[in-house]
């Protein structure tokens, strides 16, 4: 449990064979010089939402002009979507198809993903489809984004009937992580992206769980090394599992700890209610509270595990809203589901988590019973 | 240019590394012993089109019941598409994704193209993004797909702006050419598929090429030994370009030999009012016209290869309906355009082809104006 003494900028590898990438974090990174050498063709179309776009929009398009301005011969389209969850689905990527056929994008486009977690959702979808795939660089401005796409090439859109289930596996070319951008996030946004970060120190690692636990205030308060610290261990975790499974067959299934009630609880408040870490981290406590039930996971670990959530400004307890039963229903319906049997991950001791199926059924409903109690 | 000897069944390796599969090409194959190997999960989503159906869905369906039924426990889906190439849009793809869905298929079901060109692109592109990947088989039922859509894992569709602008490199796990099935194909069909075949022979094999000048009756008159091998011969040829060129980026590009014409041509009359090999055929024709043009190819060469187009009942001549100007603009629409020029293949010679950027514009514009004459 030592203190981390990081450099300014990290770079973490993420090793996938032929399309092994870079994540580069730091502060003010958002430059010319970092993401230029990255960009192919003569066109560069950059995807953002209406929030982040008066931000930080001007800042990368007027500096890549400046850096490759021949090269470019003027071509660098703005694609800018209303922010937020409901734009996630075949209709808004069709959205950006459109524009990006109408600015006649050619094959050597290099997409560039300018947001959060949506908006590298659809861009990265978009890029993987648009002439069977183009060139995609992401610039995540959320935490969330930082420490979870940033690794592992999950791109897709929501359905009516469940979360992510359109999409595509397609790898960026690079990853450029700017904790500045982490200075105009509010409160809820950050918190959420916490959910992940904590669950990595619960999946893999009992000294980084540790270490957020003696530095939660420096990370809340977003001190820039300690940004820095949880943004580079998030993704030298996520990429060591990623790597072990590209496609998710096995190990890799460890990182959705929390997500299928997390899906459940999003898809039934309805999406956009719950900020996905919010759900995430409700459902990391509803794990904990499984897993205790059939005496996987002490009494005591349930509790540190909680009380970092709760220190991180995340909801734990009981909520109001949605049915047992329905939640149970939405949970049978997730892609997790195999055979019919809702598979979930589960804690068996900080940093150290299993695939179970095999459960007493009754524990999962009682489960979502107790947590869900408060909308009875 | 001796005769082959083929026996009944054969199988063509497609050497893609990771993604290895195998053609398996001859009589009567739609059967489980072939199709129950590859699939791999509890259910199967069969997607095909509404003329198809009738002919061979019951058949596939009932085999695969029979061979799997207690693995499958009842679950088979059915899709059944309108015919033809205006589906093939993302809204098609909507389309089986939604019934997908609302079969509740999971993440282990395998998909099965039983169709034509338009099936296969459709059903491999929804396999290729439902929940980010399912297992993929193709039951190609047209020469054209049979040949042409069986290598190379290209999915996919068209969009307003241009043909397969959206779509996803996908390989299947198996596919499955039954040359019975072309028992039932039209005429203008069947000879739609020719164009890819003699293709092969310009772009690759000269040998192939004067086997089919020999034999072009046999062929036309649909002689079993004669039919597996054209087909076998044609996936060898595709599979050794694309195993050198997994994602088109240099010689994979020899494949579109009279493409950026033909596509120009379908979407200038309007998708489905030209097969898409009949465009191919004229598109030949236009750049062996234009390679003649330059000094590249023989005029003898050119003769050949437009008496053996038209020898397979292929339109070789100036048509009708599209204007000069407009075939002019759609070409430089097409995704084969780099920075603006547009790119063509043209032959060398009966067995050699090039990529050609920097021939002069006019011989293109003449070629245009030569072949749309009639239209003025």
């Amino acid at each position: 449990m030592t203190a981390p003494t990081p450099s300014a900028d990290q770079t973490v590898d993420i090793d996938l064979g032929a399309c092994a990438y870079q994540v580069r974090i730091g502060r003010d990174l958002l430059r010319a010089d970092e993401i230029a050498p990255w960009i192919g063709g003569a066109q560069i179309c950059i995807i953002t939402d209406d929030c982040v776009a008066p931000l930080y929009l001007e800042k990368v398009r007027d500096s890549l002009r400046d850096a490759l301005g021949d090269v470019l011969s003027g071509k660098v389209i703005e694609i800018i979507l209303p922010h937020g969850e409901q734009i996630k689905t075949l209709n808004g990527v069709a959205r950006v198809f459109d524009a990006m056929l109408a600015a006649r994008c050619e094959r050597e486009t290099t997409v560039l993903a300018l947001g959060g977690g949506v908006v590298g959702d659809i861009a990265g979808f978009a890029a993987a489809c648009y002439q069977r795939g183009v060139a995609f660089i992401q610039l995540p401005t959320t935490l969330l984004a930082q420490v979870d796409s940033s690794v592992g090439g999950k791109t897709g859109v929501n359905h009516a009937r469940g979360k992510n289930m359109i999409g595509a596996f397609y790898q960026p070319r690079r990853v450029i992580a700017d904790t500045a951008t982490l200075d105009t996030l509010d409160r809820r946004q950050f918190a959420a992206g916490m959910a992940e970060v904590i669950k990595y120190g619960i999946i893999d690692d009992a000294d980084f769980f540790a270490w957020l636990e003696a530095n939660i205030e420096a990370v809340m308060a977003r001190k820039p090394d300690a940004l820095a610290h949880i943004i580079a261990q998030s993704c030298t975790s996520k990429a060591k599992i990623v790597a072990r499974d590209e496609r998710e067959s096995g190990v890799r299934a460890l990182l959705n700890l929390g997500h299928t009630f997390a899906h459940a609880i999003e898809a039934g408040a309805g999406y956009g209610q719950w900020l996905h870490g919010e759900a995430v981290a409700t459902g990391i406590a509803m794990a904990a509270y499984l897993a205790r039930g059939i005496g996987k996971l002490s009494g005591d670990d349930e509790q540190r595990i909680v009380r970092l959530l709760s220190a991180a400004e995340l909801p734990v307890s009981p909520f109001a809203g949605l049915a047992a039963d329905k939640m149970l229903a939405l949970m049978k319906g997730d892609k997790k589901v195999r055979a019919g049997k809702v598979r979930l991950i589960l804690p068996n001791g900080i940093g150290n988590c299993e695939i179970v199926d095999d459960y007493p059924p009754k524990l999962l409903t009682d489960t979502v019973a107790h947590f869900t109690a408060a909308s009875s």
